[in-house]
């Protein structure tokens, strides 16, 4: 391509997007071309803030500003209940749904062999240690419903197994709002055998 | 949301991307926190790039870096031609296509009313000015085939009316409603070598 070099280093820095191509990323560079001065030092702050500002909790592991993690508080403790997602983005997913008001704590990543991600690369020795000093009771896996995610919540509960807490995890079903004929049949066997008392 | 207030501002500017809504902002956002320090420094110093090392050629409007505009190269003086096309985008889809060698003029936009662009907005004064400084006997009209794009090509024809030089547009091999970042460059080869008299 005939592209100026700093505009190719543009598209190709944008391009590790995630679902971003060639052409969207050719057309986000066009169109960041034309934005102001002002929008381009915002974003260009804004990705500055990555490393300067935005923080991982050392406890729990959630993204937070520079100051105390807001997901550690301490009117968090009284639950007893310590909530095990992939990633941190999990964590705003759940607190959305305003009907969980324990504790979190990031695995970092799911196992995955094929990809190189083995149970070192989870945050599984950190759990353990929390688990114990808060005095947990219960804990939800919410892990994605996928082979990573199902392989990930075998795995923590059998590593859980002689700490004796509840293990739960998050319920397989019918999605809200969803009808029969969209629905797959594995959802649907799991939504009947799961069927519930009405 | 939860957000940090960083991550807020993450979110925001990434919004401003054409065609990406909340989610895909929130997904990059989430993306971007788990690049490298050396990836975040790529896409952060070809963002500065924009402001100091992309510059619009003075004289045709194509975008370059700091060195002499290759799409006013003398070697294009020959073909007595002008393609006019909207954006510095255009320039790349057509050059692209291997089959023009003439100059180019970016008009910078479309005429479109509704969105405050009139005449004014367009780069015609300079256009006039290097269609008689070169000794242009062909201008090629290159725009969108969108109400605008025929808006814009036939305000320019009368325009130029008075220069007496033949004014021809792309042949309509281009589907209709189409815009020219989305057409493949077979397309806009045909279109381009079937340009019609206008």
């Amino acid at each position: 391509m005939l592209y100026p070099q700093h505009l190719l280093k543009l598209i190709y820095a944008l391009k590790r997007l995630p679902g971003v191509g060639n052409k969207s990323a050719e057309r986000f560079a066009f169109h960041l071309l034309g934005w102001s001065e002002t929008h381009l030092n915002e974003i260009k702050e804004a990705i500055e803030a990555i490393s300067t500002h935005i923080k991982h909790c050392s406890q729990c592991g959630c993204i937070q500003d520079m100051e105390a993690c807001l997901f550690c508080h301490e009117s968090r403790l009284d639950a007893k209940k310590m909530c095990v997602v992939a990633s941190a983005r999990d964590v705003f997913a759940i607190e959305a749904t305003h009907t969980y008001k324990g504790l979190y704590h990031v695995l970092g990543a799911l196992l995955s062999p094929i990809h190189g991600k083995g149970p070192e690369h989870l945050a599984i020795d950190a759990l353990k240690q929390r688990l114990i000093e808060h005095q947990i009771q219960e804990v939800v896996f919410a892990l994605d419903s996928t082979l990573e995610g199902d392989a990930t919540s075998l795995y923590l509960k059998k590593e859980l197994e002689p700490l004796s807490v509840h293990v739960s995890r998050l319920a397989f079903g019918m999605p809200m709002g969803s009808s029969l004929d969209y629905v797959d049949s594995g959802t649907l066997a799991r939504a009947l055998s799961n069927r519930s008392l009405f």
